[in-house]
């Protein structure tokens, strides 16, 4: 049986697969280790769901058209501008497998996302990794001069929250001769965007997810903006059918119920200044944020910031149903924790047992 | 900016993008174009989505798990031979990513579903293509001696109908190393399935889909069946949430409605069979049929079977709102119209017109 699995294409037996952040369907966890909005969807977007179940039988509209207008219009782009993925993972594979991977210079900063790695590597291609600075500043001089084909950078950045600025991000896209692709995951809970750059840079994609601030992760949909010639590449090889009827219903409801995640937004915006308040007051290191999660180097009285705090930390935490996410496999990132910042009530236990772990000696 | 699209990689600039069956969104149509069921999903199926819609702030379960043993339960496999998708074509690409593709020998049998070519060519690969016979009979000899890595068989067949032999179908799997794809899309309306060769053959593969007997084509679900490392290797290069919440809920309850389905997969063989009777009635060849579509040479009076008749045809049906699927592009497939079967209704106005058109001079 083993010699089927070897007929796999060779560079696919050293893969890293991604590893997704724990999804416990049910029990009593408090979740905040993948950065989903805490708040079920509202009524609108629940009803369009059901509505649209009725329909089912038939295939879905191939280009998800109504959606990439109601985009198109709410960023003052044209319909060629946009595109409609199963979550904007789907359309960074794309982005890998149109501009990156196999016999191309694919280039990202670390950390950032693990998935850009991931689907380089199922392309036949090597990921060439650009480090942050120690406190995660964009390599701006290494980056320009990377003569990458594809460049990914997250920003805000996951798992820092910092957000670089557009005057960088404008020289890195001129500089390098490929695709920029600014992911803007978290946009939505920062204080700027990086969208004004479509206007004069044609070699930059911005891709963006419902599945954050919109609190719709469990219904996969993401989109990218960008020169419609980038698009166009894009539409030639994506799953004619990638994005389902419910997907396509559940967003643009979703995008019609702006006040409702206006709201949201403020309220998680507010929560996350107030939570790093505390965390700092605990004598942590915490990076300031503009996303919905926190970046945090737990340290108390004879236990200092590194990787065992971390690990302490997160396993003490999930001794009490709190899960928090941790990245241990690089030297950069094992020191720290990320928690998403979840309700209120989420977040008063997570500060309580925090606490406890603090003041232990 | 025409540049930016020609950095893409060179091959793509060649791809035929594959082109789906039209999908007019409400108006009048009667819409026999694309093998979908005639049938809203059931009551139980929309209220299961119902429900998941309200914990779609959360990701999906990643391994769409319960679905697996649902399946893996129903065809008295393990769990580690089953693998879900964001419909069948996602299995198929990531089949062709994992085992086809660039540097190999990835093989059909023509015609069939043009999407295999398609995913071949966005993988940087060529496709070898072996004719059917005339009457659209497996080309055994030939595919045995192909050498292919991946060989992609569609049985029953579209768009002819037929099924292949078991038989057939394990001595070509015998005579290849490579993995072989039986896409059994259409398979709950035949008199039978490949399934039992799983047992002994472990390069086969079976993908099949909710898409048809199950009429959800707008949910994008489909499975694939196949030996442990087979499914482990697609797993590694699968997207980790592929398949989201509602998907996952929705399938689950059709499995569970089984009598339901039953019901109107029994109904649309039958009608099948009569609509077929009725076709050869009017002279024209009809091929047997083992899925929910007839393959018809139109021919009448002065209008003898071939491109020109089936192009009258399809025109003349487009010009009262019925649409059937055309296959121009080859000139095995010009003369043939593919006609979804329906409800009965449907199936009623689409003799009638045919019937006009026949008895015109």
């Amino acid at each position: 049986m083993m010699e089927i699995a070897s007929y796999a294409k060779p560079y696919l037996a050293s893969l890293q697969p991604y590893v997704p952040g724990e999804q416990p369907q049910g029990g009593d966890w408090i979740k905040l280790n993948t950065n989903e909005l805490p708040y079920a969807p509202p009524a609108t977007v629940r009803e369009a769901i059901a509505g649209e179940a009725a329909r089912l039988h038939r295939y879905p509209e191939p280009l998800s058209g109504r959606l990439r207008e109601a985009l198109a219009e709410r960023f003052c782009l044209e319909t060629g501008n946009v595109i409609i993925g199963n979550g904007s993972d789907d359309l960074l594979n794309l982005l890998v497998r149109a501009f990156g991977g196999r016999g191309r210079r694919t280039a990202e900063t670390f950390p950032s996302y693990s998935l850009y790695p991931v689907l380089t590597g199922i392309d036949g291609g090597e990921m060439v990794s650009f480090p942050l600075g120690p406190a995660f500043e964009l390599p701006e001089e290494a980056v320009s001069a990377s003569g990458a084909d594809l460049l990914f950078l997250t920003s805000p950045n996951a798992p820092s929250g910092i957000r670089f600025a557009n005057e960088a991000l404008r020289r890195i896209a001129r500089s390098i001769k490929g695709i920029v692709v600014i992911d803007e995951a978290y946009v939505e809970f920062a204080s700027g965007s990086a969208l004004s750059l479509l206007e004069t840079e044609a070699n930059i994609v911005i891709t963006r997810t419902f599945s954050k601030a919109y609190g719709l992760a469990g219904l996969r949909v993401g989109y990218a903006l960008a020169s419609s010639p980038v698009i166009a590449t894009l539409d030639r090889i994506r799953d004619s059918y990638n994005v389902n009827r419910l997907s396509q219903a559940g967003a643009l409801a979703a995008l019609a119920a702006g006040d409702w995640y206006v709201d949201k937004v403020t309220e998680i915006r507010n929560r996350r200044d107030r939570v790093r308040a505390t965390l700092t007051g605990f004598g942590w290191k915490v990076f300031p944020s503009e996303s919905n999660f926190l970046l945090m180097a737990p340290a108390r009285k004879g236990f200092p910031a590194g990787a065992e705090a971390a690990a302490s930390l997160e396993g003490w935490l999930r001794e009490r149903r709190v899960l928090v996410r941790r990245f241990s496999a690089n030297p950069l990132t094992a020191p720290y924790l990320r928690v998403t910042v979840g309700t209120q009530e989420e977040m008063d236990t997570f500060l309580k047992e925090a606490d406890e772990w603090n003041q232990r000696v």
